[in-house]
């Protein structure tokens, strides 16, 4: 194995570690929970508080062209997913956005009433469902759940949709779109694709593989802010037929015209609703620059290489032996994180971010990982390892002040 | 009548403009469609953007309390709403959270599918009321339009819920939600409220009105910046027995938890979906500030009196006379703007702009004047009319620079 220094001189990323802001001698390993801040962000903010809003004012709508921004940020996210020009738009939360694609993907399948998904999905999209089915009736909407070994038998013609998250928040594991969707289509279920955690740091080809919808998330692997608007994809092909039920004066076809009935824009600002946050998504859009010159599958193979080194130093470290690995090593199994249980993950969370590592705790035993490699080296990862390992060894874990609770864990 | 110069001398509000950036020459009558910057906001910007997020990155959900930004805003609103604690959130677009209110009022009626509103009413409104009736079936849920006039006849006992907007967008009429929602209660009618045009410039009492549901908007005269977001109140004696349709996880009564079933926050939290977008819900925060130390019929008076000095200048100039008063005189009918109907709005409005004066067009042939008492003089409306009567008199607005459109009018 190559050590860390080889591997740094040889990575073709690496220098795009400038673009970004990381405190001194902290090393990031949250970027799948919230990304850390790229300059061009600051600049932007900066920009869009102090001279777009104080100085400019209301003009900024067409002068700054605010009123394009969720097309804007939608169509730099459209080439991360393998996405053609006007399906992809920047509005709302994942949660408010599969609301809206749930909705119109039941009413495109008629006959058919069943939500299918993971048992272990993210709660949101369980949520979302559960919730729309409670405002339709099960009759019209109803939520199915099964393990994830247990997906494909569960696609059957009772099933109007498939909805799955691809990297699992907790394991990393990492569904095969394509096969799922094709498997989906052979018995007409519609599919929508939450990519959270795909986003960014997996190479996805929405438009080859015949996805019909997808959401994702703007501040983890986008480094968009905290926060950040999300983003919607839906293919061209059911643009024209669909009803989203949240009809919000964005996404009339001439907003301005201030009609008094809703005329649904023909295209996919037909999915926004109402006013965007416009610091925030212009930070998201800043944000995605970063981008801009590298291909995405440097991004992966990177983000598994420094996936694959980090395991490998766990695994010959004898004092974190106790920590018991929770994601699929195989490559085609798992997206950029690595999650790891231990009874004391909590506390050794608290403990790594008190030595500068910061990672993620889940409820109730995970330890989680993100590889996130426009700002992670090899070298990185060596040292994190190193204090994890000193952290494990010295019990250091069990102070009292790394296990009092936080609100959000 | 006294002077610009002495009514500004005795003006209670005239040290808040000190709290604001408004750009050298610039009138700001816009306030009404976008608040102007108040200086708390960019310190704020720069600090959630290069302290919390650049620094503190994840930890700052907790150590800078972002998770409870949406209950922070929503109690710095409440007292701007004559609203106890507990009933006001901040999240999402005044869209979303019309979905939400309505979808969840109608369930609280149930027997009656209609939600009544005015033809005027703002176009979002309309649009997601007939986004949900498509979404439930006209069997359940309708949407009635009538005139401003026959509204109070139309409260029949197939109403299930009252939508209005207290102050209309164009006229600036301004209904009295006292009466309109005890005329609605006493057809067991429940009200949703719209003050998108009314928080931080008209006084509310929602709980001594006995309000049920109500949203509003954070970038208007609360000056929370380009698409801040806006909030919801929802009367507490509602809050334990409704369900609200966008059920995301921020909503759930223990979010980090990660239950796969979805339970209802037993407060206002239960109307949170998706992750907020924190820098743009923290200047808003941040912004709110400017009311912490006045009185919001302070605010109205000199709200009033503005308008007045202004509709009196337009009345007594002679090169005005084409400008036709589109709102109500009696400051019981009107809220905090002034509309004047002419064939050249457009043209005009972009003209003032050209001569630093901000005001806004709305379509077909609408001028439309806020008058935001924190940033705005008595000299400032004596400057302003006479920039108008110089454009009018001269007719400069038919130059063809003032006769392009933009994208947003």
């Amino acid at each position: 194995m190559p050590s860390a220094e080889e591997l740094d001189a040889t990575d073709p990323l690496r220098a795009k570690r400038q673009q970004f802001h990381l405190p001194p001698g902290t090393i990031y390993l949250d970027g799948n929970s919230l990304g850390p801040m790229p300059l061009a962000a600051r600049e932007r903010a900066r920009e869009v508080v102090e001279q777009q809003w104080a100085a400019d004012l209301i003009t900024s709508w067409n002068q700054h062209a605010w009123i394009d921004l969720p097309e804007t940020v939608g169509e730099k996210i459209a080439p991360l997913l393998g996405a053609g020009p006007g399906q992809v738009i920047c509005c709302d939360s994942i949660s408010v956005n599969l609301f809206k694609l749930l909705a119109a993907a039941l009413r495109l399948n008629p006959g058919r009433n069943r939500i299918l998904s993971q048992q272990d999905n993210f709660p949101t999209d369980l949520y979302v469902s559960q919730g729309l089915s409670q405002l339709l009736g099960h009759e019209n909407c109803e939520l199915v759940t099964v393990a994830k070994n247990e997906i494909e038998s569960a696609l059957g013609e009772d099933i109007a949709v498939l909805l799955l998250t691809q990297v699992n928040f907790r394991s990393g594991y990492a569904h095969d779109i394509q096969r799922m969707t094709e498997l989906a289509h052979a018995k007409g279920i519609l599919v929508v694709w939450d990519l959270a955690h795909s986003a960014g740091v997996m190479p996805l080809e929405l438009d080859r593989w015949n996805v019909d919808f997808a959401v994702g998330c703007g501040y983890k692997y986008l480094n968009g802010g905290p926060g950040a608007p999300a983003f919607l994809y839906a293919a061209k092909t059911h643009q024209g037929e669909l009803h989203q039920p949240i009809a919000g004066w964005m996404g009339h076809q001439n907003p301005f015209a201030f009609d008094s009935e809703y005329q649904a824009s023909g295209d996919i600002k037909q999915f926004l609703a109402g006013t965007p946050p416009i610091l925030s998504m212009s930070v998201l859009d800043a944000a995605l620059s970063v981008y801009s010159d590298i291909a995405i599958d440097d991004v992966r193979e990177k983000s598994l290489g420094l996936a694959d080194f980090f395991a490998l130093r766990v695994a010959q470290a004898p004092e974190l032996s106790s920590l018991k690995l929770a994601s699929p090593l195989d490559h085609d199994q798992r997206g950029g994180q690595l999650a790891y249980e231990h009874d004391h993950a909590y506390a050794i969370c608290q403990a790594l971010i008190a030595e500068g590592v910061i990672a993620d705790f889940r409820s109730p035993n995970i330890l989680r990982f993100g590889f996130s490699p426009l700002y992670l080296s090899y070298q990185d990862i060596a040292v994190a390892t190193a204090r994890l390992g000193k952290i494990l060894a010295t019990e250091q874990f069990l102070q009292p002040e790394f296990n009092r609770k936080n609100k959000v864990t």
